[in-house]
């Protein structure tokens, strides 16, 4: 059977692309020799977990419980500075981070405002790149990621739904993340497990059932099928010891009520877990230590790619919602079997360190398959509020951050797969919702009948919200910049428009110590919505991308003043 | 001769106002019994002199230091709170007052960031009534006033050319506020020195001049001649001994090189001080001790009223710009003489605690003589540069803020005056700038097309100043209110569109931990302009007025939230 860099003509229709140019070192070394290759393989293991654990490890300190805390992107010294209560004018308290310190004699008192990252560009951007500075990005270790469905391998959102649903903001991130790390991370490694050809698998076959590699004439190769009793304690199971890579894919067909499980077994406390991927259109349902997924209810040959650490995560999560409480490392675990269950067929079982650019094409068919063909737009199929004085949003709102960072994602899809057409047409036709005003259901806002305004929340009255509008020019960008010529012209003249209207409303953003998230205080004329620290590092750090795309004086300096907000300074009073 | 309340005749075509309806307490005294007023005049000064010591003494203190460094409206305890430096980030330093409390054993810091005054309303607005607050400005006293000419008997300002000039604004102002404060303190207490008639003062007459009682026709009464010899030591003296009364009137006519003064003695010091007021068009000008005010070159009867104190104080002040060196108060002063020289003559030369209502119609005057009939404008003869990304204002240009303010000070005088219609016209054609674009010479600018703003600077790029708009919003409101019927609808709509604008763009200057001076972060694309505390107390002050005129929620809610900026509060961030 092939191996994974010659997946290209698996399953005819279906689209699976090179995970790398040149064979993985892995290959090459187990073509040399298969001693060495696990010696490699063993020490490379050693020198990971000693690092994870002296990243991860020392938990009860300071250092873990902040990060614990969902406090992105922290590094100062805790051993000096103290976590303070300050009373203001008798009214009320504020937290903040000090220390006093004497210099020459005179004490005097240091004070730190906050710690979000700015990420400066490094070059010019460029559409078919990294997306903003995502690789930094794990959308799917969000707590507000109910799981990654086995159906799509796109994430499942609970941010305004607990039952959760799909997002196409969310999806779109966690593709252009994957992406991202794909030209950032190291090229993956790879164990095959098992490909029906010349990684043959040790299947321990109970007697009443069997398994079979044969020529499968659909697929196009060898592929290992498998039968057992109904008994589900009869499985063909793999007995596996493996603490190296937790990302796995498979080729896999299963009839109704099979499965195809794995087992993991918590290294300290000897705890097993069972992640099963089910023939069935559920999400994620978790019954004990079991965890089950649906991988769809059709009996069709698919591709899974599946974080196994993310899937216990998300599974031990499901029934109780203190999240720490289940916080389990990598470097916890190992895989301690693969058992198959009822009827089907696997092909290409390989664990993996990553398999970013599967999942980035994971997320782009998702867009081509869930995309509006008429409207052109990906909706929301929640109803959305987005605060006492605007009206809801109706499930089925489509978002300018949506469609925009869907089109990131198809424009990449469409550069990376080298012209698949199927990505440019969704592209092209995620452009249709900007030019519809947000009361015909599209997400276009004109300030004061002036200044065209892509919504992300296309609100009545329009909410102006800044950082949603700059990423749907950045998607509105990568198209123009990828898309064919002759089929550029209409994302060019949004794009345009767009930053038009940013060069003339940016600074209605500035609140001269920090930015506004959205422009509410105006259109409804209640208190201004600041944005938290890191949506303020989002805008910095927008403004100084778009500044590499366009040499607008405006950007830089803007950046530069709100990045000195951070640092608690202020504009100038009169 | 007669008596102040009797002055309504004095010189045709000239008006006096009536000071009071009811003759003054001392008038009525004086009728009674001549020893019985003088021992109430003593008491009154004892305790006079008991108050100012308690209030203005220890002058070495915190309070004092605090006061004398224009640090206005404070009121805080001054024994607990420290003033603090504070290091940011380890970047820069601020100052700020706190002190170190412990409560239940645990220590905690409270911090205090402003000591701005608000004033809330304590009635609907009334344009015949108090202008905001400003019966507790006073004008004159400010630094940036260089003198109040003793031509018109209205200030000169410094503040953008050290020369000295007009100054609309701020001679609204000073009209305004001796409005407000004749509405608000007490009559005022005068003392008549000579009306020629039964006050009759034992001036002190050199064998080469001559004084002489007489009827004088166009007058309409006994006014005092007067001739000296050209000696300036000849002159005719009046020796006094008065430490209670500082603001002094006066009717007077002055031939060519002549001059009517006031000596000052410091009590403590025994410094003696000479103010001159003389034939010429001088503002001031200062010789060692002697301090020369000009009354104008024409030689005319006019009435002059001074604050003695005022005068002296911007003497001491205009040779020497170390204004705290000549800090002199009202207690340690005594009038001690005054002497004519030259010829002239004189009538109703009193003493008083104040003439506000004089003051205001100085201001008033000056309004109705110095219109550009033409354009209807005031004015302003010095070059401004609002920031450096605008364009200088020329020479000659209008503030919305200074026509609304002379408005407001025309449309008081024409109540108060019954009804002389010089004012009203001036009233009303003082509007003809705000239908005029800043661009075309007038004060209109137009945010995005859509809302009409009266700009306090006309400025190219628009600047949209908040404070002179609502100041320039409650003139048109005065005179809608005040102007006959019929005669009003012009600043009527100009009024209902301002408030429009500001209902709608109010926001903008919603910085969320304090308010935007102005919009030039918006029209120019630089760092907001954050309005200082007293600024932002006067935003609020401002809406809060305006909430007594329109009960919008708008305005109250808004109010209130900066309010809470003052002490630190912040609008929520996402």
């Amino acid at each position: 059977m092939n191996t994974p860099q010659k997946t290209t003509g698996f399953l005819q229709g279906q689209k699976i692309y090179n995970i790398s140019k040149e064979p993985p070192l892995f290959f090459i070394m187990m073509r040399l020799n298969v001693k060495v290759a696990l010696l490699f393989l063993l020490s490379i293991g050693v020198l990971t977990i000693v690092v994870l654990y002296s990243v991860c490890g020392n938990s009860s300190s300071d250092w873990q419980r902040l990060k614990y805390n969902n406090i992105k992107n922290r590094a100062f010294d805790l051993q000096e500075v103290e976590e303070i209560e300050c009373d203001i004018n008798e009214e009320y308290t504020i937290m903040f981070y000090g220390k006093s310190v004497t210099y020459d004699g005179l004490e005097r008192f240091e004070w730190s405002h906050s710690y979000s990252k700015v990420h400066p560009p490094k070059a010019r951007y460029d559409p078919r790149g990294v997306f903003m500075y995502f690789e930094n990005y794990n959308v799917e270790v969000r707590e507000r990621v109910k799981c990654v469905s086995a159906t799509d391998g796109v994430p499942i959102s609970t941010q305004w739904e607990s039952q959760g649903y799909y997002y196409p903001t969310q999806i779109a991130q966690f593709g252009l993340s994957h992406y991202s790390k794909n030209l950032t991370e190291p090229e993956p490694s790879r164990k095959t497990v098992e490909n029906a050809e010349y990684d043959l698998a040790k299947w321990l076959v109970p007697a009443t059932a069997k398994v079979e590699r044969y020529f499968d004439k659909q697929v196009g190769s060898n592929v290992l099928k498998f039968a057992t009793s109904e008994n589900y304690s009869d499985g063909i199971r793999l007995k596996m010891d493996h603490v190296l890579y937790f990302v796995m894919s498979v080729h896999i067909v299963l009839s109704g009520n099979s499965s195809f499980s794995v087992t993991l077994q918590n290294r300290e406390t000897a705890e097993i877990y069972n992640l099963h991927y089910i023939t069935s259109d559920i999400w994620i349902t978790v019954q004990d230590k079991n965890i089950y997924h649906g991988i769809s209810s059709t009996q069709e040959w698919k591709r899974i790619t599946r974080d196994l650490i993310i899937d216990l995560q998300k599974g031990l999560n499901y029934l109780d919602k203190d999240k720490s409480k289940h916080k389990i490392t990598r470097s916890k675990l190992k895989i301690i079997n693969i058992t198959l269950r009822g009827s089907g067929a696997i092909d290409n079982l390989t664990l993996s360190s990553s398999e970013h650019i599967q999942q980035f094409y994971d997320a782009a068919e998702w867009f081509v398959k869930h995309q509006d063909a008429e409207t052109g737009g990906w909706p929301i199929p929640v109803k959305r509020k987005l605060a006492f004085a605007f009206h809801d949003l109706q499930p089925g709102w489509y978002s300018s951050m949506g469609q925009g960072h869907a089109i990131s994602v198809l424009s990449r899809a469409y550069h990376h797969s080298g012209g698949d057409t199927r990505y440019l047409t969704a592209a092209l036709n995620g452009l249709k919702p900007f030019r519809i005003s947000s009361s015909d259901g599209g997400v276009l806002a004109t300030f004061l009948n002036k200044y065209h305004w892509y919504e992300e929340y296309p609100t009545k009255p329009a909410s102006f919200v800044l950082n949603g509008f700059i990423y749907s020019l950045l998607g509105l960008y990568d198209l123009m910049v990828i898309a064919p010529p002759g089929q550029a012209q209409e994302a060019e003249f949004l794009f345009s428009e767009g930053m038009a209207s940013l060069k003339n409303m940016l600074m209605l953003f500035d609140m001269g110590s920090t930015t506004a998230y959205d422009l509410r205080h105006f259109t409804v004329g209640i208190a201004p919505n600041l944005a938290r620290w890191d949506y303020h590092a989002t805008h910095i750090n927008q403004l100084l991308l778009l500044s590499t795309i366009e040499n607008d004086s405006l950007f830089k300096q803007t950046a530069e003043r709100w990045i000195g907000y951070m640092n608690g300074k202020r504009a100038e009073h009169n």
